[in-house]
């Protein structure tokens, strides 16, 4: 069941990864810091099946009995993304293969290719096995379907016989997909589908975003197939979901969530310094983890649109995350201040990855609340202090929808065609395969530097912000150009950026003037763009700032210049431009300008609103969201070590607080505070 | 036919590219902007053959008779360097192998291993289909073989049996290879020749000078094979090519070169900032583009080099070159200044890569004469207008051939050699495998600054020009140093550096003191050298310069000293000294000098000239060459962003501009300009 | 036989690599330089067995004759890491596979897995061969077995099968496996032998400890049967030893040279800048020479450490090392420098790598006494002045035991499982997979900067030094603690850091509060520690300095905080304590202090000494040791190219002068000067 009032906060708990385990004592810790939550078993296939067919399912049943005594809800894990070395042995044709036709070796998990009918067929055996036999447990909250699936693109010789009958039934004949691929190029003409070329030498980007689309729908299918069979076996009102990695390679969040209860994902980010905020204008760190305190609202609002809902967040930083080389345990109050961030923006569950730090393994430095001497110390008294400060909160945290003003179009085809094909350098030089997530990161970091809050919004699902980003919507469908164009008529605010519209749902440049199909709609057209080498000085728009890797040659033809670069060749043309269409505008912006011009521009486009607080100060954000009552709480978060202050604009109530009022006026916010107020 | 007449102005054009073409609205655009020859149809075996044995060969046909109608002559491509689907289907086998034993693969071309019986049996099917089919239209003017041919070392097992064969031929029995190799060291004799190991793992220099010596043989052999083939289908006076990139690894472009009527080639460039003269002391950047002025000028004396004979360039910018993340277009004048440089250089045509920016396949942001928009913009514009020009000079370009006072000893042998073992570091430690390109480069920037004019003559060819450079030249006969030794003493100026005469023809060390043939001649021995991994300052010679990379322990034996190390080791040896004998000099340099040295080094040795133009700044390059007429034409390039001047020493006609006479003194040079008086 | 006056002073000297050789000329100058002894014949395995089962082993007499005529000892090697191509086209099943599968290609030498019958038998038959033939030769002093061995992890089949038997010798059966391994984890639990993964995607730490474990003794018994072997065929008196390179992979020196008569090694070094001592705190260079100063006497005394006696090196710098792009000539002096530093730290044998450069290999850059040009030079002159230099000594170098007052303990456990789990960044983010021996060298330059002379010790063979140090002894036993305890209460002084004891011998992460078994001992705790990505200042301690890399969260309990650090969150820990225990104290060090901290934290607890020679600068290192008679030898060097002094406390002889007596009071060392007084 989903939770009804006020949030989940949980851990995941590996007991059978202890040498010494005392259950008793975990689970009392646990209640003393009011965890509600445990995820457990999805990794230990080879403990549940230790021989083929052979089944050991009862080791499970004093935690979740536990567990049931101590109110704590279970979310229990298919064990499919870890295969035992018995499975591995018997069918080694399961080996992923990759592009170059190696495999990947056994060893770690997720090696094998999950679309295989012998794994299917053992995954189905061992799901049935365990779900079957806990599902039922009144401990059991959920099920989690595998574990981060699309790890890898799988280039398995069957999987690419299933992706040229795909592309047959998309494309009917290989004439036609000469056509649409232009095969004519470099002799790639096939005469039959058996002719395709596999996708290692692959050099047509059509194609590979074909096979990006084609290897997203097989991890899809997957999770689709597994939350069918587990239907079957559990309460109807138990949660289905997995959790995602957002930066997975066969991954599209928002197909996969629709076959989900709730979304799940990991919001992992670097604490201590990282999680200060900086005026650097710096490019974005893009990994795995949030390396900024934007990043990591950002990763909470990708987490919520994917299926436009409240999520789970099934991993987060405990002490450590990643390597044994990168120990950073988070500064006192930086745990809260994640939290209260992921809850701001709609999390429904907060769950620790994980309760204790593993003695061995690939993962023997990722620190739990608990690190290797299994004793409380202080991270486990912050997340203590934490879960009674959430607890206190209580119903008030019940069905928080986040705001948002402005929305970003988010599109992995855009992603998929820039990875490759990149637009950006990384160091003058080399494609940058993030350009497309780079971009995105540097407007929406504009967009909270200017007090806004965003959504993202898949295409497909456009709605009507009062702000609307398409960043980089490389490729982008008429149809699309149409909705916009009527959006901005009816007085929406459009930021259109360089490559946006260049492209066809095809990864093709289209062949009329750019941007082609907006070009209209934004009163701009361009004939050539420049890389930019070097960062370049504009002029106009108020602040002085930089733009950075790229350059359209933008003519106005009805927009107005906003800004223009200062440079002996470049000057000749705007970098940025402005035109009002009806009772909205579009802003066009041909290149990536720097930090403090992004924010100024978002500035300019702001929607009024009231606002009960008001951040004093750069480094400090505030989020709002409306409960289930129809209450509006507003966070306020100083990501800094300096004290700083927020303003009330009318008397409040405190949610993380002594709930007494507090007067209108300044609100002060300790280094690294965060408060909650009503 | 060879154009006898002006040059030719000229464009690749794929019209089979296109979606929706407009063939009568390009090639009248291209009639207004003067182009008078297009290359067309070598990409596209999979379109002449769509299927195995079946031919389609009169998509062509319109733009044969579209381009004769407009008196546009045609240089058409035999289509193998890409070969079809159907083809790497049914001869999986002809995929190249790497080193490694892995296989190149297919999805882009020139994948397959062009020696293999099967492809060559394709190949001339093709080849005689398609050229006897139009080999005749009266639009070709001449027909292009493959193209850059030389991608890959092939290390097919096919082929490593060739050359077992090849060195059998060489050194009759295996002892006499053991002997002439040194293969006692590491235990690497061998008794029979089936006992030779494959290139993956080889570390003896001899064996690898062979297999590249081999390679390149392959290429020749190709090209050659394809040039006889084609003579037999073609008229006489048809000019038979290939298009070369200089930089392929399979490559020797002066024996190929023995089998075309002319030699043609790439020369790309980064443009917008990287064609700014600046003065800065930076290694010279090496890559398959020129990244700097006199660089350019470089790549057109190594293209006349070929065949010591005026060449075409086949591929030039256009808009843009290279990935998606480098787009540069070049600035305003920029495609002017490049074409009078080849021009000057010899080049008897200027061609486009391409006509249009393509709208799929890999090279989608190789930015073409028209953009995607298929718009005539700025990039179209500076065209026509150079066009114009050109075609305005007319006559007076007619067999243009370079003057030069300075030729650099090129040899394919010393490249390989110090590739496999690199003299010079990158960063300090890690090997530069491109140190003999970074040397010959060092010393023709410095040739260039000084004002002197370059050839680049192979060994073999040896031409006696007032001032000789053999830099690195490492694999070196005692022939040659005795053809050497005559030229100084029959008034020659020659330079030799580190490494010159270190090795033989089969790159073993010396053993005999160095510079071993060169040491009489040079009058200069040394028994120890070093790396410099910091710059070493040079006291002497005038200038106060550095040196870096290495450090010859020179010991004079009759030369003068003209430089020595300021440092407490090195400051015992010269740096450069200088040997009279006879009428001439030897200037022997120990090392890489800084680049105001290197460039004062050519100064003094530079043979005086009446020069009717003068350089009156560094940023200006001054060439000549004398047309069919018998005329000196002068050509006067401001590589700079500011005004500059040259000075006429007697009045001139001006063959860029108005062609009234121009008075003696000083002739203004706008930014990115270019004037060529006679 | 080994030597008993004075010390070895040899070369490697390889006559058959040579095209023109001049065997008297060259043992002629050998004998003038005072070389004593040569190496030969372990590289040409085709030489001595050009065919399969055909020898011709005569080819060395010559060498071992006129070497014995002129009392020249001869170091004889067996040619197995060489083999000949015929036996690798005979058994290509040979080739090391590499983790990935793939194999190692033949061209260099060690190719091969020497574990395999197919190759012990046929290295049987050539050692009996050429041992048998020359062992009992007058001149022949030793046999050198194969030669710098362990360079691949083999994983071959075989050796996998073997690896598996192994382990099922070790644990019995599968089940403890999984309990000791940790198997639960990602499903890794194997239920039989044959289910365990090959070690290429393997995570799981213990089992990567086991397989360098194992793959270090597969190195130790080749070497303990070519011994047994070897021993067959000589006479008893002869040395048998091998040339170690330390940085092997599958090299444990200790339990190697366990079946050896004498250790031998390479102590190669960076000469020029690199020998000049500097004060930077830069992080060491990890690498296979030394790279400063004490880096040379580090590798000097882990070389005693082997045997815990006198070693020979084999191989040390003549002209140049490693590859044709790093060609570093020794300034004057520093090959002096370099051979005195070996002799102070007991090496009985100094021999050059090697005679001559060679013409032709992967070597013709590796430069000899003599270059190329096989002429005397400067090279030779000083290894000639050496020689003299070290015959004048004579017996006072006989039998030196050098002297040291800190013990290093040095664990190959530790410093594998720390490659496969690095505790250190090298740019802030990426593994350092050298972080173990960078943690040594830093507390090793700190010792010697202190003055202190040092010993290695492997833990197994403890020693009560004045100090020991434990430098991230990450696997330790829990006996090793209680040894350790002993040896503190018994007066000793030991520094611990960071890591030291935090794993057990299977570096499972101890699951006790850390640091475990030496918790009481160190009087401190620690719950949790943390990367530090930038350098935080510390105070206390006297000396400003910063922390790098790692802190510890130290509680003491009982111990004493020396040094914090000056941080908002780090502040509260102490980055060192001392703990006094007994008569003894345990410093702890939580971090990797800077340069001079670690340098002051060694003066403090260095033992007092009666010192004849003191440092008067910090350029200059004193090393002592005492010679067979009973005397103490004082070495001091001045590593810089200015003039320095020591002090001397009392009269003394100068070993390295003219042995006239030099009173007390300070004593002038020459730039790149070496003296040594008794």
């Amino acid at each position: 069941m989903t939770r009804t009032t006020g949030i989940r906060f949980g851990t995941a708990y590996y007991w059978e990864y202890l040498r010494a385990p005392d259950l008793a004592r975990d689970l009392d810790l646990m209640v003393q810091a009011k965890i509600d939550t445990i995820r457990v078993g999805e990794s230990v296939w080879s403990t549940w099946e230790p021989r083929d067919g052979e089944f050991d399912l009862e080791w499970l049943t004093p935690v979740l009995d536990g567990a049931h005594e101590r109110g704590i809800g279970v979310v229990l894990g298919t064990p499919t993304y870890a295969i035992p070395p018995w499975l591995q042995r018997k069918h080694p044709e399961l080996a992923v293969a990759r592009a170059d036709g190696s495999r990947v070796p056994w060893g770690a998990r997720q090696e094998v290719d999950f679309t295989a009918p012998a794994f299917l067929r053992h995954a189905e055996r061992v799901i049935r096995a365990v779900v079957g036999r806990h599902g039922g447990h009144p401990a059991v909250a959920g099920v989690q379907l595998d574990n981060e699936p699309g790890l890898h693109l799988i280039h398995n010789e069957p999987v690419f016989e299933r992706f040229t009958a795909w592309l047959a039934g998309r494309y009917g004949d290989p004439a036609r997909l000469n056509e649409e691929w232009g095969l004519t190029y470099w002799s790639h003409r096939i005469g039959d589908w058996n002719e395709l070329w596999r996708p290692h030498g692959n050099t047509t980007p059509s194609y590979d975003l074909a096979w990006r689309r084609f290897q997203a729908d097989l991890t899809t299918e997957f999770i689709a197939w597994q939350a069918a069979l587990v239907r079957e076996l559990v309460p109807p009102d138990l949660v289905l979901t997995t959790c995602l990695a957002y930066q997975r390679s066969a991954l599209d969040d928002v197909r996969l969530s629709e076959h989900l209860t709730v979304t799940s994902g990991n919001a992992y980010y670097l604490p201590q310094d990282a999680l200060i905020h900086d005026a650097e204008d710096t490019p974005a760190e893009i990994s795995w983890f949030s390396a900024e305190p934007s990043q990591l609202l950002q990763a909470a609002d990708r987490m919520y649109a994917s299926k436009g809902a409240r999520y789970w967040v099934t991993e987060t930083n405990a002490t450590s995350i990643a390597g044994s080389q990168l120990n950073l345990p988070p500064y006192d109050g930086q745990l809260r201040q994640a939290a209260w961030a992921l809850v701001a923006r709609g999390a429904e569950m907060i769950s620790y990855w994980h309760w204790h730090t593993l003695h061995y393994g690939a993962e023997t430095y990722w620190g739990g609340i608990l690190g290797h001497s299994m004793t409380p110390g202080r991270v486990y008294d912050e997340v203590a202090r934490l879960g009674a400060e959430l607890d206190r909160a209580g119903d008030d945290l019940t069905g928080l929808t986040p705001d948002a003003d402005v929305a970003f179009l988010y599109s992995h085809e855009s992603k998929w065609a820039l990875t490759f094909q990149p637009p950006l350098t990384l160091d003058g030089r080399g494609p940058d395969k993030d350009a497309y997530e780079r971009i995105v990161t540097a407007f929406y970091r504009g967009a909270c530097e200017a007090g806004m809050q965003a959504a993202f919004v898949p295409p497909e699902r456009f709605t009507p912000y009062p702000v609307v980003v398409a960043p980089a919507l490389y490729c982008m469908s008429a149809e699309l150009a149409d909705v916009l164009a009527a959006y901005v008529r009816d007085g929406g605010h459009l930021v259109l950026t360089f490559l946006s519209g260049y492209a066809d749902e095809e990864a093709r440049a289209r062949a009329e003037v750019a941007p082609g199909p907006l070009r209209e709609l934004a009163g701009v057209r361009y004939l050539e763009y420049s890389t930019l080498p070097r960062p370049v000085p504009l002029r106009g728009f108020g602040t002085r700032d930089v733009a950075r890797h790229w350059a359209d040659a933008l003519e106005p033809e009805g927009a107005e210049p906003l800004a223009h670069y200062d440079h002996h060749h470049f000057g000749r043309w705007p970098a940025i431009t402005r035109n009002r269409v009806g009772e909205g505008s579009v802003t066009y912006v041909g290149t990536l300008p720097g930090r403090e011009l992004t924010a100024e521009l978002f500035r300019r486009i702001a929607p009024e609103r009231d606002r009960l607080v008001t951040a004093d100060a750069p480094q400090v954000t505030v989020r709002s969201a409306v409960n289930g009552q129809g209450e509006r709480l507003w966070f306020a978060h100083n990501w800094s070590d300096r004290e700083s202050t927020v303003t009330l604009a009318a008397a409040a109530t405190e949610v993380t607080g002594s709930r007494e009022p507090l007067p209108p006026g300044p609100l002060r916010l300790a280094p690294f505070d965060v408060r909650v107020v009503k």
